[in-house]
């Protein structure tokens, strides 16, 4: 048997359940013996004490995605890529975005242009429906799917991208049919806008308002009416990014009446809140504005409690990355922009896998085993990209992290790789950080970027096996 | 002083929180005196022995309102008010419904022109409120609440009727700071729709399908979505005609937070069930077709939970007269008709009142007082119409219920005095009827009808003081 | 027809449903006739523009109970109903409790004794079941139920009153075959023993650490127990003096199921917090000692908004009177007592009605009209003293308050009227009190007190009527 | 390097995580190796196409326990790992049960005296503590624990075993200081004891009435009051044997609001209902007297929906063998026997396997990967014996079942290699059967048993580390 292109000794592997010790012997790419002692390989990594974890799985980012407001993301597939390799991350899974009036097609056709030769680091698309016409729904969104396109997003806020009900149902009905599964940003869009026109018209404009604009019931409000949507088409759906207690209240009695509503959330709702827009009017606060905002110490408390009690599956970074300075990123209006004009989101893709592992896992809130199910496995079986990615079992392909835990690192700007120029968790004391990362058996990351533009290649997904059999629960004869 | 015009003698008089043996001295219509031997009257009433308990209000009733789909409602403002005297109550509030692209004000008076001089008892307005236009909201709004329409009821379902979120947060901001009070009718529209679709399609077209393409959750999403706009916008809401357990949650979860939601049910939700619209695909069916439709056992367990633990505040019937023959009711599209196009309503304004008491009160269900609260008090209190209207009280109007208790009444249409060509409750068994009804001191019943049309008043309403201090609960700076 | 002994002139009379205004006939100490222009009494009260209400039924006071632990109640029969009704109430309802070992009829008979010709308004007796012995339970309380102690108590901790959950059952089977009323003490007497127990160890026994040893888990755990035992044998239960969020969840649960569970708060869980018995060591903290102990502000909010949606019946005092100074009170065992040894109870009779008036109905969270249900007409249906007590009705016992409104009242204990050196309200700032109070006709408080002692008399109790029909809710088939 | 002992060919491996394809090397009992391709063995297994899981963990199970009552169980530490084997598990933990007036050492003692050299796979041992004595709890459980008996039961019912509420707190403190797990069996003792009273009272001693002396409120209560006293000592517990919607609604509670409580269930709260106690009263019922009982078909789909949606960590069988024939089994106090004599426990420990492969993953509604989660690495890891046990990883012992799926099982109790007369089960058709049990690398089960007496060796446990870091929930300034 030829040798193993590299063998990590004495890893401390970690699998969403299990840990136990063992060298990991890679061959092409993949992970293809795991046992102590393997034969040498033509590389060597000693992992002797160190955790290895599969590489992150960062399912909810957005990379060089059109915004149409005149704002621009500063990371394109390259600066993205590169950083949540650096980060620990070996997938992305950004989002090809349907423009309102045209085919999903063109969307997916122009983001693999913008993707181009630049990603460093495996990468598959998420679809966002926005424009769901019979002909979208009948003949390009199957399509589509069966090309392994499996996942869309469904806004339920947002002039530019949301869906009404029943244009919701009928884009479930596609994704129950076709066995795609659906993300669904849930926020009620009126509220909001009724809540910004009162607040800009008491001149209530600075970036801290953003907060007050998208109040807890907003949240619960959309999520309770996504939750009634799935359940009448009978379809799992995953809500993303919650923010806290009144939506997980909603997500826990759906799941527990049997319905397949998953959640995610992010690290800005764990370490975040809505105290980071700011205590004045000060323009600084639009560096933390993101949707839903992030809300008080209390409703991170309730985000922990659910990572712990498995209400959640996922944890992404929902990267959706703005310059603070310069004329195109948060200060594309000026300013003096009111909150409603200023670029919404924030940089995560790179700090999202050492926050969780620091604050959750070392802090004992968190195994390691469910670390690895939140930042990688469920994303894997959810998106359909599973057993490839998401594991270090047999075949897999070869996408590790090794952890240097026990020091302590301060998070700066400087340190990060992605094109942004801040991050909202500057001056976080973290306890661990990446060593290295490896994807697809390559070192992209040991202390110093190594993933080269164009390495990275695009993954079709499959349609996801769904976790349960569906059982109808609603009244309908159908 | 001049003797009483009227004396009931050693009634058994209830009120929503008393039950005490009295003479009621009645003089000019008005309750001018309870004590015992009062002095004699002009005319006696001997009640000895007898329940007597304030009339009926009836708030949610439809008459005579244009519907627009080519059904004409089978009672007037004069078989209606006669009917409605003959089953005990004593005051009633249909509905003037703005036509979209019409005022209110055009509503109105349409209205009044339509009650004319027919109304055997008295009468107030609630507004439907289905064009919300800027203009509306300034002017037509403010100025009908200071007339005395000072209660709106807001569709969230029916393509004639219903508001979209954006316009309830509006029209609901002109009820709290006006204070008026607002009715929601909830049911999501584009799920019904959807649903609907997807049953004509697949054959399902018969009445009972009504059923199907309207289940709890259509209506428990849209009562969590009320909920949320009126916790918004920090306003007392009513949610009208509650079928079941899952929308009786969200109102008690309401309830439980401080929010001002209170709820209404009807007989409908306590003695049909689905199976009322028929098992197989007859036309029968049609006669039990209303919205939200019945549902089955349990769901009439919780409504009477809710009934005994005060969940509820208003037991209305929703009148919503059409005759089963003839070809402008239930048959207006033909026996063929789908689901969809049968006039959506049943009659029972002239059983409620005996329906709750013979069922709620002389089973030990809920207590005399309860029933009062239930069918008069409150909705008198909740529209304006109190001290006037809803008790026995010094001052209050003469509107009086003596009840025969104690024999059995086998419902029959053809005992009743609405214009309906059938009964829904025909052949249940009841235990009481009303021996007598009052109207400000006129006996409008005593077995045979006594009430004339056009003695019946207009009731301009109060503003309802609200029950309680209005607290903001949401994280609104405004 | 012989004048009225006394007529009070243009009262804004409320009930636990109405407002109006009246005079109010009053002859031999009942009111004879409500109605305006009533001929002249033999007395006559101006009662113009002042709201009168029925006479508070304190439903949960100790007077001159035997402690058992070397500390004597301050309030005997006569300074305990004197108090009573400067503060607006004309019946109390303390507790004859039965000593383990003893007989219940013992411990009425001493009771009777106790009260002798002290007290200056009425008053019936609970009794307090410690010992259910199979004598006890066959034979003296269904004798002394039918005497008219048709309610009992039940404490599910101390040593020297509890009953195991076994007990309870027994005694709950007795109260439903015989149809009394139950009222339970709710906290888990094994938690509190171990905790104060870890807390003496600790150190830490200052008056403050009584708040610590009985957390709000240990309510919410005795409620829950309290509710699933009552559900077994299905029997109607009375929670009382209800202090939190957790107790008030399972309560509502209960209700929400269709159980009869009701639910009694008191003064001390609105107006005191935890912080009450003091931020450091100081013995000061002993005035505030109670149990359950006062909680936080969120708390408070949560029994606040349980008094407005119906979740409680019953707002009584839970008067239990010990001398700060002196020897034989709060020091009856030193001021180095340690919480657990320090009587447990505060004074309130007097405060309770104008707290509720002040601070509930002028501020807007609760109608009058829920005042009167909650301190006076709940109580009276639910202990058997209805319709004699708890309205304003013809028949009904003339106990009346006539309220002075408007003007500030700052509390201190100098104008009250017990024979407590202190009170928990020391300082708040009320816009209310009783201008005069009478009972059976007869002014006992007018700006002084005027009752005599023994002019108060024994109400024997009827079986409450139970609210509702019993339903079987268990699984049981017997 | 030295070849394998055995390999299993091409594999589908399931962990609680993960499945992917592979060859599984064992040397010396142990997993060496996971790699396609690996060298041959000196023994090769051919599992080509077939799911090779876990073997299971029981970690629910009585073999040879003394009854006290009359009664003998039919398993000993021969025939119930034979059994065990022979259904796909390869550790049991049954339990060492103290004496009330004895030592906890003399029942550890004496149930290694039991286990002698009978054991044909692996077992461990938890405690049952019925007497904590101050010196049991200072000495002799934190010394026990420290040799590996580091999980303990705790009864809240029955006679003999039952702890009181003190108890429990003192019992659970130890747990909490010394890192052991705590099991509860919650049933309220003095509500089953009040309701058999009454039962037998009535004459209703049959079989079936066992279910009726142990309604779900009996275990809602009792789980409500373990997850309360669990709180108090803030110490992570695990409810056994959980049967139906109120009690797993009282865990999800807990779950929801960070305690660490975990569940159990039981494939008879999945398969059987009260029915399967009798529709007569025939003795036949007693086959399936167990407790709690199971409940009816709309309690099995909660258990089904808390399965999927992660409220339970372990699927036991609580296999407690008795005979149904002969003299010393069910029939011990004889025929006639009240319900409340007849020996309480179902055989099950073969069954379980295949029950949940079958009708769990086969049918789609759970994942393989959960069911090894269930079956055994949850097991493993709550009671310390992970990484030893419990899942397929590089020096995990090589505890494996290959599974035969597709064909067409029909149990009966030939079948079957308990000593027990019958399987609650017989009759049901199964989808797949264990092919094959390996315990550390040994065929124990291929279709014939294949494993002799003594080769099992008792496992010492670690204390399991707690799942997350313990964070206070209570008030308590301990």
């Amino acid at each position: 048997m030829q040798p193993f292109d590299t063998v990590i000794r004495n890893a401390r592997v970690v699998t969403a359940a299990d840990t136990f010790t063992s060298d990991i012997g890679i061959r092409d790419g993949r992970i293809a013996a795991l046992a102590l002692d393997l034969p040498p390989g033509l590389e060597e990594i000693d992992a002797a004490g160190r955790h290895v974890t599969p590489g992150g799985i960062d399912s909810h980012v957005h990379l060089d995605q059109p915004t149409g407001d005149g704002s621009v993301m500063a990371d394109d597939f390259f600066s993205g890529t590169l950083s949540a390799a650096c980060g620990g991350t070996t997938t992305v899974i950004p989002f090809a975005c349907q423009q309102k009036g045209e085919t999903l097609r063109a969307a997916v056709d122009d983001y693999h242009r913008r993707a181009g030769d630049k990603p460093v680091i495996d990468y598959a698309f998420h679809l966002i429906v926005t424009d769901p016409t019979p002909e979208v729904l009948r003949e390009e969104l199957p399509a589509l799917i069966a090309e392994g396109y499996t996942s869309f997003k469904i806004y339920m806020t947002y002039d530019a991208l949301k869906l009404g009900d029943r244009e919701i149902l009928e884009t479930l009905s596609v994704a129950r049919r076709e066995g795609a599964m659906v993300m669904l940003h849930a926020e009620n869009s009126d509220c909001i806008a009724w809540l910004t026109e009162r607040l800009l018209a008491a001149g209530l404009s600075a970036p801290r308002y953003h907060a007050s604009s998208r109040p807890m019931l907003v949240e619960r409000e959309a999520t309770h009416r996504a939750i009634a949507l799935a359940e009448l088409v009978d379809v799992p759906i995953l809500i993303v990014h919650v923010s806290g207690r009144e939506a997980v209240e909603q997500i826990r009695w759906a799941q527990s009446h049997g319905l397949k509503v998953y959640a995610e959330t992010c690290p800005q709702y764990l370490f975040l809140t809505a105290d980071s827009l700011g205590c004045d009017d000060s323009f600084e606060g639009a560096k933390c504005i993101c949707s839903p905002p992030p809300r008080d110490a209390a409703n991170q408390q309730v985000i922990w409690d659910g990572l712990e009690n498995g209400s959640f599956e996922i944890f992404s970074s929902d990267h959706a990355p703005f310059r603070y300075g310069g004329p195109d990123g948060k200060r594309a209006h000026g300013e003096d922009a009111s909150f409603d004009k200023i670029a919404n989101g924030i940089p995560g893709v790179e700090t999202r896998m050492a926050l969780l592992w620091s604050e959750g896992v070392r802090t004992g809130r968190i195994t390691p085993q469910s670390f690895v199910a939140l930042t990688s496995t469920n994303a894997a079986k959810m998106y359909g990209l599973y057993p490839r990615k998401g594991s270090i079992a047999i075949g897999a392909d070869a996408d590790l992290v090794i952890w240097d835990e026990g020091r302590s690192v301060s998070i700066s700007n400087e340190m990060l790789h992605h094109n942004v120029d801040y991050t909202p968790y500057a001056g976080m004391q973290l306890s661990a950080w990446p060593a290295m990362t490896l994807s697809r058996g390559d070192v992209v990351w040991d202390g110093e970027p190594r993933g080269e533009a164009g390495r990275g290649r695009f993954l079709p997904c499959e349609r996801p096996a769904p976790a349960q059999a569906r059982r109808r629960k609603t009244e309908l004869p159908l």
